[in-house]
């Protein structure tokens, strides 16, 4: 029902991302061994960006906005902002590059073993 | 130095093990998002068994004795004894059949980011 804005992004906000060398391997699994995360991550997986909001049947939007600063400290996810919409995607390029068959053998191995009922759409 | 000894075991340990559902993609990741312990396993991958104190060379006995605990409570490694000495290994089988392809990718993806300098033998 939101019509389409054009406006400036809310402000500018001052998020921290990790440069490369902060990204390691053991923050990525740490960030990766909790359920909401890793659903969050799956799902990301799936497709090129999502608004957060779409999130909000998995956990709530404190928790999920706790998630996702996790998930962005170690690496994992980027944002950008169009008008007033936030989106995220996961940082598969850079995790791929320099984790190579991490990501691709966990969400299969994710798959295998808790098979999403419903392909998110 | 140490003759070979064919006497019983120290004392029967109550060690748990988890059952196969007790062992989660997120207590595995959890467990291997530490240091020490990825090197446990990466050391480990690469032959049947090892001796715990050939790990000494990575941290103290007791952390050791931590980070082998978190591991077996993961459902990664297991333990045998044989007189007096003990032998810790991969439960590469279940891993492998619970989550396929988590540990290969895993694995790959840590040698590539920290290639190990020289192999253990």
């Amino acid at each position: 029902m939101t019509p389409e804005k054009t406006i400036e992004a809310p402000a500018q906000r001052h998020v921290w991302y990790p440069e490369r060398e902060d990204i390691t391997i053991y923050g990525v699994l740490a960030a990766l061994s909790d359920p909401t995360r890793l659903e969050v991550v799956r799902t990301l997986a799936q497709c090129p960006e999502r608004c957060p909001f779409e999130f909000l049947n998995v956990t709530s939007k404190q928790n999920l906005a706790h998630h996702f600063k996790v998930l962005r400290e170690a690496g994992l996810i980027q944002a950008r902002y169009e008008g007033r919409n936030k989106f995220v995607w996961l940082r598969r390029d850079i995790i791929d590059d320099m984790f190579p068959g991490l990501l691709d053998g966990l969400l299969h191995a994710a798959d295998v073993s808790d098979p999403r009922p419903t392909a998110a759409t």
